[in-house]
């Protein structure tokens, strides 16, 4: 099967709706819109191959009557975890790791061998692994699940085959998982529409563990949905408060919103505790800028990550300071050999914040 | 002296620059934008009276150094109030009040009898009279100085001359104010820049009484400032959850940045009472509107204020009808007799969030 016709390809080309680019050997095109049917995100090879693009997931923010409505049938629960989408690909006897956006990811790549049994492939080499890469060694997200606590790791949530839709079947995913070893994210069970107590009392053990919430799977239909716990809003808020003016205003308030849905729905809202955590959370990020200001005149989160090989290191740096410009500062003297690794650290410069935090702190005047 | 010559009134009638109004039997023109040296919000009479628009002031975030670099002599430390700025003027005999914007307003003008001794005017009929009308009997805003508990009161804080630029300098107002028995917005006292720690004390007491801030005013320079308590900023948070999509997101996030930026000069970042209090007051409105739609299916802030003559109260839903269109929905019956009064009670409803919350509690899938 073909997804893409050739003739589309270069239509899309032409019209800036897909970009080719190169990794080490390997050279592939990278769709940055839709093109047909074939989803923004997805990634050509130059044999044809198309890696499809990993798609939205549609939020509910009230279990009743949400999943009455979403679904017919039975349905997994699933871990939704707090890390970056990867699609992991093997072409000719190489692992490849793909980001969200549908770029070959320096980091996430060059990881793979730490992270993955890659002896699937040699029974299925035309599998597509999804996965969620965890852990404060990220080199592009502040925050992670609990579950990781250095470094990073690795859980397989969705497989998809090259040139086809969809995804493969709940049990088939599970079996192979089960055969060839691979760490899963978290798979709950599996539910009838009718039992909202039950994934009730799920979704308030992962808000207690803080964890970030859930993927629901159908297994007799398409649309899948996301119901995160109202404390995953707290975290997230927490940990991008340097970041309060360089990320999009709703980013913050969208959290609330979602907060105030969750703690409603669940009877939580004489929880003093939790109201309490989130004036602490809305607080801490901007009381480390404005430490941060006034010791270094300047306002950035700080990032380290490791490699195997100096070349991917490279290639990462090169990637960010391309798409960062001036906003990420990479330390002098890296990458730097520490053991068996290369590590790179950073920072990338919340330029808003920065501008704002250092006029205040001066006396500046402002006009609203 | 002349602010505006004719001609140049006219051009920017023509340009759209300013508008011709009328109210009852005045017509006037109101400026939509600055006008050569005439700021915006200024308003022309007929008989080309300027009485000129209400400037901006600035803020500062930093007592130390915003107060050195700011302010060269002395300046007097003023309550700012939390209200709304109406500037009071009197042609042939009757008393009028402008909003900020530079629009007759209505219910402000309807309620100078009540608020106001005129007699000011019999002496300086070129006078004008800047002032804050609070109070949770007003037609505009949630929330309100903690001074006035019901209906509203008029507080004056300063004074302006019809043709002039400027105010009329601290000490002649003040002794206008004085003699003319005027009620003012609370005047502190007189500071030099060096007087650092009574003014962190002044503003601590304050926060501490839940008012909003100051206004300074030099003496012997123009250029104002403004410098709000951190506990303002949770107040106005408490009292906008209703509207946390329909308010330009940027009102939430500048509000925590200015809260941070207090309680980190003042060095209250341990303060967990402080910080409790946040969290309580950002899902405070959320848990109102959640139940607000479940119970009326829609979102909305209530309003109830009172006039003494039924026109100012039908030319006041006019207005709001023609500005506000369908967010603004007037109950049934009103305006209603009171007493000596007319009341009139309105909601002005929050469509994003009305939309956002119905959709999410009726189980629909949302895509970020």
């Amino acid at each position: 099967m073909s997804l893409l016709e050739a003739k589309s390809l270069e239509t899309a080309l032409e019209r800036g709706k897909a970009q080719r680019l190169t990794f080490d050997h390997l050279s592939y095109t990278h769709l940055r819109d839709d093109v047909g049917q074939v989803p923004k995100g997805s990634v050509i090879l130059d044999d044809g191959t198309v890696i499809p693009g990993y798609p939205s997931i549609a939020r509910i923010q009230a279990l009743d009557p949400g999943i009455g409505k979403q679904f017919e049938g039975p349905f997994w629960a699933e871990e939704k975890m707090d890390g970056f989408n990867v699609r992991i690909f093997q072409h000719e006897g190489q692992c490849y790791a793909l980001s969200r956006g549908g770029f070959i990811c320096p980091f996430a790549t060059d990881r793979l061998n730490d992270l993955l049994k890659p002896a699937i492939f040699d029974d299925y080499p035309h599998l597509i692994l999804c996965a969620e890469i965890v852990g404060p060694g990220n080199p592009y997200l502040e925050g992670h699940s609990p579950q990781v606590q250095e470094d990073v790791d690795l859980f397989v949530f969705d497989m998809m085959v090259c040139n086809e839709e969809g995804f493969l079947p709940q049990a088939e995913r599970m079996a192979l998982v089960e055969d060839y070893g691979l760490q899963p994210a978290e798979i709950f069970g599996r539910y009838q529409p009718e039992e909202l107590n039950e994934l009730a009392e799920l979704i308030l053990q992962l808000d207690e563990e803080g964890k970030e919430g859930l993927v629901l799977k159908p297994e007799n239909q398409k649309q899948r949905a996301k119901y995160v716990t109202g404390r995953s809003n707290i975290y997230d808020i927490s940990v991008t408060g340097e970041a309060l003016l360089d990320l999009p205003p709703e980013y913050f308030t969208n959290r609330f919103l979602r907060m105030g849905l969750f703690m409603a729905e669940h009877g939580q809202q004489h929880d003093h505790d939790r109201l309490n955590e989130l004036g602490h959370a809305m607080m801490q990020g901007l009381f480390r800028a404005v430490q941060e200001s006034q010791k270094n005149g300047r306002v950035s989160n700080h990032y380290r990550c490791r490699f195997n090989h100096r070349d991917n290191a490279d290639r990462f740096m090169e990637h960010i300071e391309l798409t960062g410009g001036q906003r990420v500062k990479v330390h002098r003297g890296m990458p730097r050999q520490e053991g068996d690794y290369w590590v790179l650290e950073f920072e990338r410069i919340h330029q808003r914040m920065t501008g704002k935090i250092n006029q205040a702190l001066q006396g500046g005047r402002q006009f609203d």
